[in-house]
């Protein structure tokens, strides 16, 4: 056995509570080591001072693997003061107890031995609101979305050649494709800032407070919301913290002013008179020169960006804030930007932008969500580059299941694309089957599907090529946008893709297929993809649809063609593990 | 090389913010399976748009070992936005990379395999007061601790029968011995409870915003407190926020009024009546009927406790809390209640009782320490019971260092005794020889010295016989009593004791040997033990002082008895890993 592989984090990722009854035991081992882990444990104060000896076992499931370990779980009931509890690990060779005093034989001392787990504290608990179980969220970049109805679309169809150069989109443009986006299958709509800026892309702040007059100014958007609302969508906006456009008032008088402005201490700056060319003598965003960095360490600062924040929840009722690289911002504020959001509207959401591993940020007290790049990379190596096998998918996939915590994993934004990246489309070199498979995939993993606007057009584009003019005209791709509402309308109608638990059920090399199971309230939903080159063969449980076809499967078998799905929806009855 | 061994936790407890220009990275591997680890980092924006490839290195030092794992570290200076790093493994068989994709050759796509640590934020800084650096915390049990200067003494030298028993130690007791207190070199007094309560512990509190009339009520603690800060000596009070006693007031009216009492949601009721006699049918602490839960999660409740906490802050101007079975409270209202008391007083502290991994709750949000029970149990292991070996103890220890942040392991409470544990020298069978070891390493070792009151005059006792009345007649230990003050001294008078960085420089089974160095400022001190049998020779740097005989070495080896100690102190060049 792989002592040094066993890894088990008590009260941070590896117990935690999953609601306020419940709580997950997770463990670690190297892939492969273990046969089985059988998870023992106590309510602490009854085995004290009340019935001795009473242990419950559980045996925990494999969940996931990521090509270095294999990860077990199981979900016990918690409703007493501390839970002790210790693993027994059977390995080929050995069987062994583990716990926090280490590795021991059964049946020594293993009160003393034990991991601790204190009681759930609600207050602590990693709640997403309701809605998020359900949503789709579609990111629009407004300066390149639609000018509106009757605009005059000259010069539309083009990359901006940089953030000067405005294509004339609008928040008007936006409420003439509420209907589109709804009929895509979409309920939450995202946008990229759009408060004052000169920037088309609106990074560069000049005013906080207001819409910039070219979307068409606050009133546009408030009745942007209001018509969203009407229609039971949801708004988020893009909460950009870190720093400021030059033409950002406080900014500008520090220029004019030095150390002699009162605002000299709202950015970080190392002499005076300040620098705007480079090189600059001020901190600044990616060492941009254009975004200078606000002090986050003045509390000033921190109340304007705390008051920025519930303004546009307050005033406009927004859902929802992205908040651009998140990990610029201190824990310390993130917690309490939650909090004083909550106070205002409790189901409000806060996601964020980050790029790598987001265990710290997602644990119920900072982010609800953030967006899931590592699940892009995934899905276009297998799908898209078919450069790793389904187990390597897998392992890519169950990385992440492993350890974030399932109250996380299953509220991620999926996505495939944004305007921070290359067109998904252009990623595949323009392969609709790829594509469609991606999309597939996409709607039916647990996570929020987070599509960019245009993907589902089939639009191109690298670099500032992916904020070009929406495909408004005939060069979409229809039947692209035929499957992305399939897929939309698919997801919507079986609760089971929504709210369902996870499980890998196929996963062969040599056939080339990648297969899971989503299983809420006795309905199972099986998915398959064939990303060999020949077509296989999958057994079919009695009376199952097939739900691509609408059709209910007679046959005990089905075929699945190369580089193609299957997606079957059959009842029984739910086991859990343990509970 | 044992890949899946190989363990960092990005921006968990293996990437932290030291201060605000230095940042920590570990890694962990499998003991003894790499011979070198560099750290190979870069600041991100700088890379990605300024000077291409300038990426930094530094060899990382081993700072700790488990038996299971080493634990390398590096200090980086940490000043930008992001900094993106891997690492190069230097196994026996193997060099590999290692980053967040994984492992990986070198000069292999750096920086899309590196982890990402973001910018250092002042405010989720880890940091200590200044005066626990110098802390010498002495725990009083105030019932059984003094009566005060003339009192009667009849029926004092005993333990108490239970918990109503009272022996009578008063408030003016601690007073009249703030003399004796700061003699033995303690410059903080914790008190365990001394708000209104039935029992000689008070743990089952009446009223939370009085004291004890017993110990000399309200007016004498303020006494007491003005008395102490004007010796520069600071007090802790005990915070039991989980449970009330039964004559809560809050508590008595629903067990009057049931379901039309006020308070009737205050508590944890299944149903009413409510039944004190057991089977009770509320949650209690440990299950026991004299301490009812009260419900944290009613937010009333939380106003009410937070209000406590501050209330003896703002009122008493108290150092600092020592919070109950501090699990029991959520990490919101930990958080919380650090906040509002920094609010009032920025360099009052919290620590918390925990008896188990206290990694979550050492973050520098929530708890400055808690007490040190690992500590204990690897003292009494190795100095009391003989039962490990140097290695053994090294490994106790280090298990601890490789994985709290350093803020939070060179501030724990190191307590050889409390009011919850057998006696130390209870535990060693009365062993002077022993327990001044003990004491000695306790002085010595990064961490509090945290003494629980009658220990230093050599007390006993199992069970509530560790809260019997002081020993301040004849029967105590008047050698052990000088012991306690000279480490106290020694530690005072050698700022390297309290300041100085850590490194074990011999561990020798063989002989018998640990010993370790403490540096600070150009000085050197250099602590051993010898726990074997034989005498033992250790070289001596020229000028080195043998702090213990207070005379200056002059050969170039001493000699160390079996079961003593040599300490010996002389100057050097500090030299720091990387920074």
């Amino acid at each position: 056995m792989n002592k040094q592989a066993i890894i088990h984090l008590p009260n941070l990722e590896d117990s935690y509570a999953l609601n306020e009854k419940e709580a997950v035991i997770r463990l670690r081992a190297a892939q492969g080591d273990l046969q089985s882990v059988v998870l023992i444990y106590i309510d602490k104060y009854r085995h004290m001072f009340h019935d001795y000896h009473v242990w419950e076992q559980c045996e925990m499931a494999r969940v996931a693997s990521d090509g270095r370990y294999d990860f077990f779980e199981a979900i016990i009931p918690h409703d007493c003061q501390v839970v002790d509890y210790y693993f027994v690990l059977n390995g080929v060779d050995e069987a062994i107890c583990y716990g926090y005093g280490g590795f021991f034989a059964e049946n020594e001392h293993q009160l003393d031995m034990s991991f601790s787990m204190p009681a759930i504290q609600k207050d602590d608990l990693f709640v997403l609101p309701e809605w998020t179980k359900t949503a789709v969220i579609y990111q629009i970049f407004p300066d390149s979305f639609y000018r509106g109805d009757g605009a005059d679309f000259e010069g539309w169809y083009r990359g901006p050649r940089d953030g000067d150069d405005h294509l004339g989109g609008t928040l008007q443009g936006v409420i003439d494709k509420l209907d589109y986006i709804q009929l895509l299958g979409a309920n939450v709509i995202y946008m990229t800032p759009i408060v004052v800026s000169p920037t088309n892309h609106k990074y560069h702040i000049s005013d906080f407070y207001h819409v910039d007059p070219r979307f068409g100014g606050d009133d546009k958007f408030a009745e942007l919301v209001q018509l969203a609302h009407a229609r039971g969508m949801r708004v988020l906006l893009d909460g950009v913290l870190h720093s400021t456009g030059l033409a950002f008032p406080a900014f500008q008088d520090v220029v004019r002013n030095g150390r002699d402005s009162k605002y000299w201490n709202w950015f970080l700056i190392n002499d005076f008179p300040v620098q705007t060319e480079y090189p600059i003598n001020y901190k600044a965003w990616g060492k941009l020169r254009e975004m200078p960095n606000l002090n986050r360490n003045n509390p000033e600062v921190v109340a304007y960006l705390l008051d920025v924040m519930t303004f546009w929840v307050r005033e406009f009722d927004i859902d929802g804030w992205r908040l651009d690289t998140v990990d610029d911002m201190s824990h310390a504020f993130l917690r309490e930007a939650r909090r004083r959001i909550h106070a205002i509207k409790p189901d409000c959401i806060i996601g964020g932008e980050l790029w790598y591993d987001a265990r710290p940020w997602l644990k119920g007290d900072m982010l609800d969500s953030v967006m899931n790049y590592p699940f892009t990379h995934n899905v276009l190596a297998f799908f898209g580059k078919k450069a790793v096998s389904p187990t390597q998918f897998s392992h890519g996939l169950g990385w992440l299941r492993g350890r974030y915590p399932y109250q996380a994993w299953t509220g991620l934004w999926n996505l495939l694309s944004s305007h921070d990246t290359v067109r998904f489309f252009s990623q595949l070199d323009e392969d609709v089957t790829a594509m469609k498979l991606a999309v597939l995939f996409q709607f039916t993993y647990p996570g929020t599907p987070f599509i960019y606007a245009g993907d589902e057009l089939g639009m191109t584009g690298h670099s500032l090529q992916c904020r070009c003019g929406l495909w408004w005209d005939k060069r979409h791709n229809q039947e692209l946008l035929a499957y992305y509402r399939r897929a939309a309308r698919l997801r919507q109608e079986n609760p089971a893709l929504m709210y369902g638990d996870f499980d890998e059920i196929l996963v062969s090399d040599e056939r080339g297929l990648y297969g899971f199971a989503r299983r809420f309230e006795g309905t199972e939903i099986r998915v398959f993809f064939n990303m060999g080159t020949a077509e296989q063969t999958i057994s079919v449980l009695e009376g199952a649809v097939d739900l691509l076809e609408g059709e209910v499967v007679t046959a005990v078998t089905i075929k699945i063609q190369p580089k193609s799905a299957v997606i079957l929806r059959h009842e029984l009855q739910t086991t859990k593990n343990c509970v």
